[in-house]
């Protein structure tokens, strides 16, 4: 093996800094100069111990950590990992950090022959017809503050959309195509019971965007979306100032949180980066149904918009739909904690989190009195996360590490004060997301924390100019010892963000039950070949090692719908219908079904097989389908 | 940790067999229903100790055996492993079996804008514009029979296809779709100097299929192809009886192998099947460039097609250009030793694998006299690698097991004999391929195996009815402990086949270099918006934290180019081009320039975004794509 990388030949791309340098350099060179020196990766990460905190000398790695998960045994969590923008979730087991499955959501996938088969393409079809997605916040379905291993979501950030994934089957199961938006960041549910689905937009654009407004900002507006979690149709939505990126619901079923940026409303970086505060966002979910139930909004698109601006009539008394709190600087992540009492955002531009007191915010005539904490972290605070004994872990891009401190002690001390920090630990490196084994719930695990870095740089084996991110694996179960690196994980692009829950809490099927689909189940006995005019419709069954028809003769120009049942009962048995130069492929899983439409318009002979290696004679699972020439 | 699931709980799904009704089953019961029991994931394959020879016991795991690669450090080898109806190939570490990247082929990927930007959409569709392929055999680039680090190909098996993958990017750079053929199943190269890339042909329809011959088997044709490496043009084709799938080059640049099934011409799995011999077929490849040179070709579809089948004038004299070799029952895969003396076939539908003598292959008058060894290996044999030290490593499908064998025992035993057996050890599931570090090369490193089983079951977390693949590391270094298996890794859908290369055999670039390109680098200076005649053409730079332009104004219905270039320097800094609603994005690596053009068909205005976090203000660099009506 080589040797771990030096900090020389971490830094060698960037310009090195001295632990004296370190805090003058965010006050001292402009704000471009400093986000340029800021990136680089681990520049100043690896002075943690002129702190005077835990060194990295005093973090031994993986050795001390039992994450071995021997051959044949299961991990203790799931971990779901947005893709950005590949378009897909990830399932991780924790803490082998082994990747167990991909679930295309927005992205066609061909192995699955998701976006192949009709009612898959239908779903991508009517949800914009899109072929890619960006996601970033997978969330899984919460009753009573736990999670109940039902539904996931995710957003898309490129075409305003949110998914649900269902996590009987582990998959894709509702794409709604979000109307007056453009680019939905965060994905979130109101606490305790997920009865409302949250899609933050980003972007703000003229409402509606055809054309109108090109150019004067001013009128450009961004909404919050609540989304019905069974229908998946859009409840209502919220007009805001400024952006919105991420987000998080309270435990009490009132209120919702969302961290913005460009409070400005500016349409350049340096317009969008002027003010030194922004704002944290908190919805009051309840008065927002109040105004709807009242009639005070307006259809736009088809949907109740209520408006959240600060200079709605709705904000104007005493009972605000919608408080900004001001927190520095273009705050990125905002948390609630598991005891629900805290909201805390984190600066970015600036070096603090700033800690809200809920129960103060519905009282205080000014939300700004609710702020009660705001400790110095570190440089570039993104995400925090919880581990149930009342520490919170935020990342720190900048710094590239992780900073473990007291939330009490937070609130106890003076604004701007360093003393609730507790230790940091570097990573490797610029993390952006940061998540705790069930972090969103009441009752974190504690033990295992995954930082979601975007740079590896020289971490792994060199592939090219695209390198691989790294998801680092830290355990965080013994306070006395302080967190310990455990593994390092090399991740294609982009994991933004995360959830893990513990194995016992998800129960997914191994085989379909066809009442949970639409499609006609085809066995052996009804096997049939339906012409007319024009139209095939063939209905045939797989199973080792054959198709229910050895060929299939139709028409040049013949519209050709397959239904294909898996008849298969055992477990992991899988078949798929490939139809080469046709581009079809569609999985079928043991008892489901399938339809693709093909029309046939080229002659000649095309030999059907399934493309999932399943017996010994799988070569020889083929069907012949023979397109007669037209005359 | 759960428990590692019995024997028992493993075949929970299956009907038991005692060790006694092993042997007989195999000739006892009908193909068909055998071929049924024979999938039966692992449920024979737990009685490797009945035979007296190493049992589980012997085979402590994970412990014994340092696979550890601790955060920071590298593996010692990459291994390139196909992805199956994913289209994609995947790029592990070894021995830590973590997934370094993914390298998308056939398939469009959006997190590279793989099938977005104007370049890569365009080799796709002149490959035929289909969205998935089917990747099988990723070999590598050989010179003086060892790998030199240049280039990987991999078949498309779904469309007929081949592609070479460029290791200095580790990107797609050529796809050739091949004529006269459908189905390309094996990729691989004439050694010593990979001077010709093969595909080899699967499935046999008319020539041309165009409708003709569409339900008269006698006239269908399965083809050899032969590709100039460099230009990636075809350069022969030799017509063949049977369906081939696997094959293997000769190590002194004469013969090339390939097995084949199917030798009855057959189009149902019962024909197909029938007899009890099929072929290895061994091409003479300097004859059939003779032949070439000789005019002795018809040119059918622009390529030169030579006569191969057994009927040939071309095979009927003394120096016959495809040699047919009987061997027992439809054999799926054959690799040639390190030495390069024996081509190895194994049976698949036959305990037995065929040791073929490549030098008395060029004199026996009867190419069936070059068997000189026939092991008895087990049950369903399906493909061998080496470990240099005169091993081989046969998987056994139905077993459910890896046998380890000696090759001149093999010579010496009779034909038949089980003597050369040394070991076995199970793996979970029912394996295809394995591989073992730089086995294909004259030079293997005899220390890391890899078992790609088809089946995982209940070796991991339960994800849905599709269930992962697993991976199996297993160490063969040490001939005295014997086999040990290390670890499980679970596999999304489907690796086939995989090559394993020392880590210092590559070399590949973490920057761009503008010359390797046709793109015009556009840097600050360059940047411009050139307009004429509803074509508007946007060049633009790309750096922290910002695009070339703030905004773009386009009229509706413009077609609209975008070059951009990302001026970064610095590795492992990426930027991307995301624009919404317009279903693009492209990706931008250091000194990458890429375009894309668009019809700005909708009016309104367009966040274009960067879809990689790249410094603490990714979010603020964007650009607006304002497009104006039409009147």
């Amino acid at each position: 093996m080589t040797d771990t990388p030096t900090s020389t030949d971490r830094d060698r791309t960037e310009t090195d800094a001295t632990a004296a340098d370190r805090e003058p350099l965010f006050d001292r060179i402009p704000r471009r100069d400093f986000m340029k020196a800021g990136v680089a990766a681990g520049a100043m990460g690896s002075f943690a111990g002129c702190t005077g905190l835990l060194s990295d000398d005093d973090h031994p790695s993986a050795a001390d950590v039992d994450a071995s998960v021997a051959p044949g045994e299961h991990d203790e969590y799931y971990a779901f990992l947005s893709g950005g923008h590949t378009g897909e979730i990830r399932v991780y087991g924790i803490p082998s950090m082994r990747q167990l499955m991909r679930i295309p959501v927005f992205s066609t996938e061909s192995a699955r022959g998701y976006g192949y088969d009709d009612r898959t393409s239908e779903m991508l079809e009517e949800a914009g017809g899109y072929t890619w997605g960006d996601t970033h916040h997978p969330r899984l379905s919460q009753t009573d503050n736990d999670y109940d291993g039902r539904f996931a979501y995710v957003n898309d950030k490129a075409n305003g959309r949110m998914a649900r994934i269902d996590l009987k089957y582990f998959e894709t199961d509702a794409i709604v195509d979000v109307p007056n938006t453009q680019g939905v960041h965060g994905a979130c549910a109101r606490l305790p019971d997920t009865d409302l689905i949250f899609g933050v937009g980003e972007f703000r654009v003229p409402m509606p965007n055809d054309g109108r407004d090109l150019d004067d900002p001013d009128e450009y507006t961004s909404v919050l979306t609540a989304i019905e979690p069974e229908s998946f149709d859009v409840a209502w939505q919220v007009l805001v100032d400024g952006n919105m990126d991420n987000g998080d619901g309270g435990k009490n079923g009132r209120w919702f949180f969302a961290t913005g940026y460009n409070s400005e409303n500016g349409v350049t970086e340096s317009e969008m980066s002027g003010s030194d505060t922004d704002y944290v966002k908190a919805f009051d979910t309840l008065a927002i149904e109040d105004a709807v139930e009242a009639g005070e909004y307006e259809e736009i698109g088809g949907v109740k918009v209520v408006d959240g601006r600060q200079d709605s009539p709705l904000n104007g008394g005493s009972d605000p739909i919608v408080r900004y709190v001001d927190v520095p600087k273009s705050p990125h992540g905002v948390s609630v904690t598991p005891d629900g009492e805290y909201a805390i955002a984190s600066g970015k531009l600036d070096p603090t989190c700033s800690v809200i007191d809920i129960e103060m915010l519905g009282d205080a005539a000014d939300p700004n009195d609710a702020i009660v904490g705001q400790p110095r972290v570190g440089m570039g605070p993104l995400h925090t996360a919880y581990d149930g004994r009342g520490h919170a872990y935020t990342t720190l891009f900048i710094d590239s590490q992780v900073v473990k401190w007291d939330i009490e002690d937070a609130v106890e001390a003076d604004l701007g004060s360093e003393e609730p920090v507790i230790e940091k630990i570097d990573v490797h490196y610029n993390p952006g997301h940061l998540i705790a084994a069930e972090s969103y719930t009441a009752d974190p695990q504690g033990d295992w924390l995954v930082s979601l870095n975007k740079l590896s740089k020289d971490r792994f084996l060199p592939v090219g100019p695209m390198h691989p991110e790294n998801d680092q694996l830290i355990y965080i179960g013994d306070d006395d010892a302080g967190m310990k690196l455990v593994k390092d994980t090399p991740s294609y692009a982009e994991p933004h963000d995360a959830s893990i829950v513990s194995a016992d809490k998800l129960d997914p099927a191994t085989v379909y039950d066809p009442e949970d689909y639409d499609e006609e189940f085809v066995g052996p006995e009804d096997s049939e070949i339906v012409r007319e005019d024009g139209r095939v419709h063939v209905k045939m069954y797989s199973m080792r090692n054959e198709f229910g028809y050895s060929d299939v003769t139709v028409q040049e120009g013949d519209e050709v719908t397959f239904t294909v049942t898996n008849i298969e009962e055992t477990d992991d048995i899988l078949h798929s219908l490939a139809i080469p130069e046709y581009d079809v492929n569609i999985k079928l899983a043991p008892q489901e079904t399938r339809e693709v439409t093909i029309t046939a318009d080229e002659p000649g002979v095309y030999w059907m097989y399934c493309a999932f290696f399943c017996s010994a004679l799988h070569l020889e699972m083929r069907s012949r389908l023979l397109v007669e020439p037209a005359e």
